[in-house]
């Protein structure tokens, strides 16, 4: 199913008639193309979902290539990221092409599933300034962190359940709910990987995302349990590269305050009452995802 | 008129309730709104027209942060640009969020309407791809530079007079051509600048686009009509940063084989065909844009 998807986004480049662009699309690693599956799960395969899946999948990989940029990212799935082989502005321009192919294809389908998309990419673009903006300060808010990844991650996988619900003619809210919480998981999650995993695994150094200014959900409980001497230390080390002592210093703390357990339990949360929705329709695709998503190895 | 426009957009930014959006957005320089006035010219001053300018404008006002980070460009307008002050990533940020919210508020306009936009958006993304692709090599053919003008600067002025001719019902053609000449003739005109100009009046040093590797169509021009000889000259300077001596040279053969004019004339007969087609339709004010356009001091 998914070919038919990969299909259809080549036929889109190939449109553009510019050799260039379709042999620097052809590098892009295609990722595991979450979006897609959840919108040819719920919506079926056919042409329209098959359109949906591809135009989505587009404006995702627009939204990586400028992210990877913004946040100086030299790897993209164990990959040289494009920007680390081409340099930024290959990425940005690469990035507006997807972006406007996206966009135009989307203003062909449903008045209704151009908006939810194109709402969705707003809070996209917002999520990614305010992760940015965040990064600046020591964020303690969980309540901020939650809106911010919920931009950033969630909203597009939100926005990919519900139009294809719509399209499918099912409960727009239910799925709705069921890609928020499964988009909140997978950056909480993902977020908690950058603590516990090694630094293979991940393919960048452990604790980058501190290093970088982020207080993710991790750091947010963390600093919540420690003694004010401590809530001290760790403040001092926001944004700075770790020597071996802070970055085990870290680690331990994490670990004797239960950390991952707790972050584990909050995404846990939000992917039981996606099952229990899914549960109701039926949709035992939709349940694996689900559940596959928190045995993610942490 | 353009008042509204211009509350329009600010309507636009403060829906997306984030306070540093806004000021962001209120640091950017209007400019002359050219797309916005083609607009309201043709479709008239109703909400729908304003709502068209307002969501070019915004695209526009993207399209111009994108294309300062990729040229590197520390001024707008004679004022410092957004990313000289806040560096490159804010301004692709700011460009992402305002081209998002831009193709959301265009997918709620007639579908016709919103293909015409987001097509010519394609083109102007695909456009500035060729700009920097092509500064990689000396350029000598006028077909390439007309084609890549077209995609970066004409495409959005064409969609914007054929989408307004749309909205009013009158005859797409006519305008779309007149918008596509009227583009063409603004940037022949503007890369003639860059030879004519001295440097204060530009903002920037003169010949600086063929130091950025940029031959526009005075250099296609010039390189035609010099001795083989010279053309080894012209060649062997083209992106690098002359010294005044070659700098005086490329001037004095610009003069020499009336290459302004010859520039001049080039962009005068694409206005001359906006201006008749304008006649037929009774549009003075349409008729005063074009006419103003070759008045621009060169």
């Amino acid at each position: 199913m998914l070919n038919a998807v990969e299909r259809k986004i080549e036929q889109y480049i190939i449109s553009l008639e510019h050799p260039e662009i379709l042999a620097l699309y052809r590098k892009l690693p295609a990722g595991k193309r979450l979006r897609a599956k959840l919108i040819l799960y719920i919506a079926g395969n056919n042409i329209s979902s098959i359109m949906l899946a591809s135009i989505v999948e587009m404006i995702h990989a627009a939204s990586l290539l400028h992210d990877d940029v913004i946040d100086d990212a030299l790897t993209r799935r164990n990959k040289p990221s494009l920007n680390a082989i081409y340099g930024n502005k290959l990425a940005i321009m690469l990035g507006d092409v997807l972006y406007s192919k996206g966009f135009n294809e989307l203003s062909k389908l449903d008045a209704k599933i151009a908006q939810i998309v194109s709402d969705a990419v707003i809070k996209l673009s917002i999520g990614e300034l305010d992760d940015v903006g965040m990064s600046k300060t020591f964020n303690t808010d969980k309540e901020q962190y939650i809106k911010m990844i919920y931009g950033k991650t969630a909203s597009l996988i939100e926005a990919s359940a519900c139009s294809a619900a719509l399209l499918a003619g099912k409960s727009q809210e239910k799925y709705r709910i069921y890609g928020k919480n499964l988009g909140l998981a997978f950056q909480m999650i993902d977020d908690l990987l950058d603590v516990t995993s090694d630094s293979q695994t991940l393919g960048k150094p452990a604790l980058h995302d501190f290093e970088e200014g982020k207080t993710t959900l991790p750091y947010i409980y963390l600093y919540d349990a420690l003694s004010d001497q401590e809530k001290e230390r760790l403040r001092s080390l926001h944004g700075k590269i770790l020597s071996k002592i802070d970055s085990a210093w870290v680690q331990e703390q994490m670990k004797a305050h239960n950390i991952p357990q707790k972050c584990y339990a909050q995404a846990a949360l939000l992917i039981e009452e996606a099952i229990t929705l899914m549960q109701t329709e039926g949709e035992t695709k939709l349940l694996s995802i689900a559940k596959e998503m928190i045995d993610r190895k942490f």
